[in-house]
């Protein structure tokens, strides 16, 4: 029976992707997210309910596509403003002991070599918690703010595969694990012959090294990937170690899992050994009943204007040029026809009733025992190795998950009652597995590796 | 009666300016500079003292001038290695109430975009009491990673100049106070109209904006800088809240305290309204004698090939090449004839003898009323307006400056008894003074402010 992996999904801005929360009084992140209590009141929780990971997105940026601007994302707070996660996890380390933090960090707008240093002090500052989502970033008004410039979608992750190659060097080959020694009697800290440079020179890269930062307990962070294209995926099997996916059931995810477990074999890696979470949106009540009318509630808070300004974000579409009558099929995009494949014949109210609460990703409403159900059939038939929560309200919805979805989960054998391991790769890949995998692509860079 | 401002001095690193400290059985820093406990004991002490701010040195990359190469950093552990304080900074706020912080960030390895979410970040995380020690950088290794191309001297300045007024823009003027309103009712989170593009267009960069984050407690973190060339006093006149200087004596202090204000005055600014704070290095005993056993028992960890390593970093000299008993007026250097200008006719040796715990830094060795007799005539007689104090031993120079010499100057009428704000910036400038004074060039780019 397989062990469950639970990560829970947040961003660092008054409301992510359950677009209208602002609104609700319970939601106290929409008022709280610059406020560092209200963060390790999360982290506590979710520590006590024994998550692998809090997740946080991020992005750079507005959201500026419908009706050719930023008003719609400004006064439905879409992501917006914001506050850079990273700045936020010493803070919760220092609050728990075991929980791993995830962050998105793009490789558009940071230099590898500042990308290891911020990983490298946080997996010392967290003592080897700290995950990477790698991301390529795919906002406009982003390259307008000087942040670097986008390139097409296939080169983002070209460039975005060197960019790996050099913070591996960086984390895993620049510094030996004995460099460091501390010899007083001899007056020697480190020793020069075992700190490397790593002389990269690519195609979009000149990195001489060394490394800043000495060895830290993980080295390289847990390597986290979402693409859905075709190029994301390819990339996703060479470099993660766990990657989130949106799926619409578990017939649809067991073809999907099966296609991307076949892309991480074809890079020369056990398939089994990336995680695959899914995104769903647990609404868990007391009954189903419950469950219904906590979802209801939540409901009365959203709009179509704030749910299409994120949407035309991602697929670079205005979809304020439809009405809610349109038909998705007459839209010409290759984005939206992406996402809206499942929906042939169907209206933009048809697709606004589909998203209109935390996006695509699958609602699961009812008791902790329909929940766990659900959970169960994703990992069962799906395949799929964990979840990714997305939060309707917060607190609330992480908080339900873990006081009452975690312990039916516990009761079922299907999660952990207490962490194995101290590190977040532990959490994923069992006691003592602090360090990448042999077959993971930063592995070949080791220091004093056979090459 | 001036009161005094006292910063902390320190960085994430084994050694900062007390080079072979670590082999000191007594300096847990330099083994716990990456133990998020090490920094909050010392957080908690500070805020005990009352202290202005902890303030952090920081550098990105390793000291390579020594011998040609890297050896004699790595082997003494001379800054490196190393980790980035700003995502300490969470942490030591979650830990403390009125603390300030302070962090020295580049403008040559940051874009000015990131630079303005990094800081209203930290402004929003730590309430307001964030500084941003501004610094262009001056480390060739630098740029053979990545990390920017290093411009002549002055350049960086004008580039600095340019990059600030692109961060004030951000900070001051992209949100209205009232931009964030949360109108539930209206369905109104933010108002779109008070959210202001920049559109900087400048020499060196290209900014439209707006600003991701919502105005912070300060806007402007405190401005903190550090140049001592022509051009960069010119800066520091211009733009910083808060001053670092290193003079030899209280009366070389007022001749050039006297010049630097006014060159304060002559940018419109009151010349009293930055502060300039002395580096000082006190090692505090219960007697004189007491202090003075400490800074020997200090000295036996000292050497000449890591201070030496430090000071070629600086100086751009490789002073491998001279022997201890060489003259200083043989050395073909401007940055070495510029420190070594109150030497003439020394050796290399009796540089050291000047150097060897703590660098140029002014050494105060005695009691606690030696201590606090020799910082009042710094005041009264040099005009300054305070010290950033390094430490020599951490923990040890901290705690023994907050629980003796603190007690001393308060007891004197020369340091505050307790915080009289909330804000880093009141700290320096009285309760309610939260943001820049109207004559900060900041200022000008206020939101709604006339222009």
């Amino acid at each position: 029976m397989t062990m469950m992996h639970i990560n829970a999904f947040t961003q660092c801005t008054p409301i992510s992707q359950s677009i209208g929360q602002w609104r609700n009084p319970a939601d106290v992140m929409s008022r709280g997210y610059t406020d560092l209590q209200v963060w390790t009141d999360l982290a506590k929780t979710l520590e006590r309910g024994c998550i692998d990971a809090l997740f946080f997105a991020d992005i750079h940026g507005i959201y500026d596509g419908y009706a050719g601007n930023r008003d719609a994302a400004v006064r439905h707070a879409v992501q917006t403003p914001g506050a850079d996660p990273l700045l936020l996890i010493s803070a919760l380390a220092l609050s728990t002991r075991h929980l791993g933090f995830a962050s998105t960090y793009s490789t558009t707008y940071h230099s590898p070599y500042e990308c290891a240093r911020t990983f490298s002090s946080l997996d010392h500052f967290t003592k080897g918690r700290i995950g990477f989502n790698v991301v390529t970033s795919y906002m406009k008004n982003a390259e307008d703010n000087g942040l670097g410039v986008m390139l097409p979608h296939d080169e983002r992750y070209d460039r975005a595969d060197e960019y790996l190659d050099v913070v591996y060097k960086l984390w895993e080959g620049s510094w030996d694990d004995a460099a460091v020694i501390r010899d007083g009697a001899r007056n020697i800290h480190t020793v020069p012959e075992r700190v490397h440079d790593i002389d990269h020179i690519g195609a979009y890269f000149s990195v001489r090294g060394p490394h800043m930062c000495e060895p830290s307990p993980q080295r390289t962070p847990v390597i986290y990937q979402a693409g859905a294209s075709p190029r994301g995926i390819e990339f996703g099997a060479k470099h993660a170690e766990a990657l989130f996916v949106g799926f619409t059931d578990p017939r649809n995810a067991r073809e999907r899992v099966t296609m991307i477990r076949e892309r991480i074999a074809a890079h020369g890696r056990d398939p089994l050994s990336v995680k695959i979470l899914a995104g769903v949106i647990p609404i868990v009540g007391d009954t189903d009943a419950d469950a219904q009318r906590k979802y209801d509630d939540a409901l009365q808070y959203v709009s179509p204007e704030g749910t299409f300004a994120l949407f035309g974000g991602w697929t670079g579409v205005d979809l304020s040029r439809y009405g809610l009558d349109d038909r998705l099929d007459d839209i010409d995009s290759d984005g939206m026809q992406a996402i809206a494949r499942g929906m042939r014949g169907k209206s933009m109210r048809d697709f606004y009733e589909r998203i209109k609460l935390g996006s695509f990703s699958v609602k699961i409403i009812g008791s902790a025992a329909h929940v766990a159900d659900t959970l169960e059939e994703w990992v069962d038939v799906g395949g799929v190795d964990g979840f990714n929560i997305m939060p309707v309200v917060q607190p609330g919805s992480h908080e339900d998950f873990v006081n009452a979805v975690i312990p039916e989960l516990q009761r079922r054998g299907r999660f952990r009652t207490a962490y194995a391991g101290m590190t977040l790769r532990e959490h994923y890949f069992g006691a003592g597995h602090t360090r990448v995998r042999d077959d993971h692509p930063a592995a070949r860079y080791r220091a004093n590796a056979s090459k």
